[in-house]
């Protein structure tokens, strides 16, 4: 993950940025996180071709988390676009979008789980973005069985005229990233995510990298 | 309500039912009640323009309920048509949408909330989905703060090519009605939606209809 970087807003100003932490999220697995409220998170997918499932709550209330429902009323959008923000179930913005070389998010799809991969006929274990967001959460959240729509970054959801919903090829090529604004004391959670039976990881998951920094 | 019901299954089958529960759900309030699997809920537009915006969950497990993301996955549609079920977070059906007379409704949208009602600068109390939600399902939720993505009936929301989404007038005419079959022991909510500031209720709320039926 890069020391410091630049970050260039909408071209109207340069912010530099300095890293505080940095994480190799490996193929698979989970991680969760605090960012204190202005500080950055930059999520890197170094291979190209790999889906992150992503949540945020509001670190002083659990009950208060970033919402695709609530966040789709405020931008009227399916995805925030660059300087759009996220919004919580308490209808406020959690994270602002800053910087996004992908483009391309799903706030549609649930979070592969254990009755998915049971439902392809895997037998064993099977690692998924839904258990991955229980285990680095638990310590937050304790067992609430709730489980938000998560912001499935760098996975493609068309939406077609007709209405069907068509999940296509990962869209992300190798470097691509997101950069958030936390607009409050947030915990974030991100999910390598280790589904190989269709192409939201590329039909091979592979490591994410996470960045939090603050303004230099 | 209907003391008996034929239902024209996609012209195959008439299926006669017998109402065993009629109500009338006044404008603004909620609603909930128990479904035995194999048991059929009808919810009618009586005035036409009016939105409902309705939950379902496991009469045997609260945690599992009708959730959006995982239908969309199943049907891959953004809702399900008549024949199609909707599915719950552990990815089985719940409710089968037998009949729709109306053919629209949205599985996007966040229900309207106290929040929302403060942001239109309304000062004193004011009903919303979210609360007729709460109070209608404390005795079988408690207190817990989670509100799943309900499915908004009647409600007409176009995802347009760009993926702005845009809220548009309330397509159902009077009478228009809806009818599901429990695939499952379900209990089931439903609100009339109290709002008067966009037109999803026609900018003037009015009454629902909800009947149980068996097959006769």
């Amino acid at each position: 993950m890069d020391a410091t970087l630049a970050l260039d807003l909408n071209g109207k100003l340069t912010l530099p940025l300095r890293l505080l932490r940095g994480e190799v999220l490996r193929a698979r697995t989970g991680w969760a996180g605090a960012l204190q409220a202005g500080q950055f998170l930059k999520i890197v997918d170094p291979c190209g071709k790999q889906a992150g499932d992503f949540w945020a709550f509001n670190a002083a209330n659990l009950d208060e988390h970033l919402s695709a429902m609530h966040t789709r009323v405020w931008v009227n959008r399916l995805c925030p676009r660059p300087g759009e923000s996220f919004h919580t179930n308490h209808r406020r913005p959690i994270l602002q979008l800053v910087h996004d070389t992908c483009g391309v998010h799903d706030l549609l799809t649930a979070p592969c789980d254990e009755h998915r991969y049971r439902l392809y006929g895997v037998q064993g274990e099977h690692a998924s973005c839904t258990g991955n967001f229980r285990q680095v959460m638990a310590p937050y959240l304790g067992d609430k069985p709730f489980v938000p729509q998560p912001v499935n970054l760098f996975m493609q959801v068309a939406v077609l005229p007709d209405g069907r919903v068509e999940t296509g090829d990962c869209p992300s090529t190798a470097g691509d990233c997101v950069v958030f604004k936390a607009w409050i004391d947030t915990i974030v959670a991100l999910s390598a995510c280790p589904q190989e039976f269709n192409p939201v990881a590329g039909w091979y998951p592979t490591d994410l990298h996470i960045g939090i920094y603050e303004a230099a």
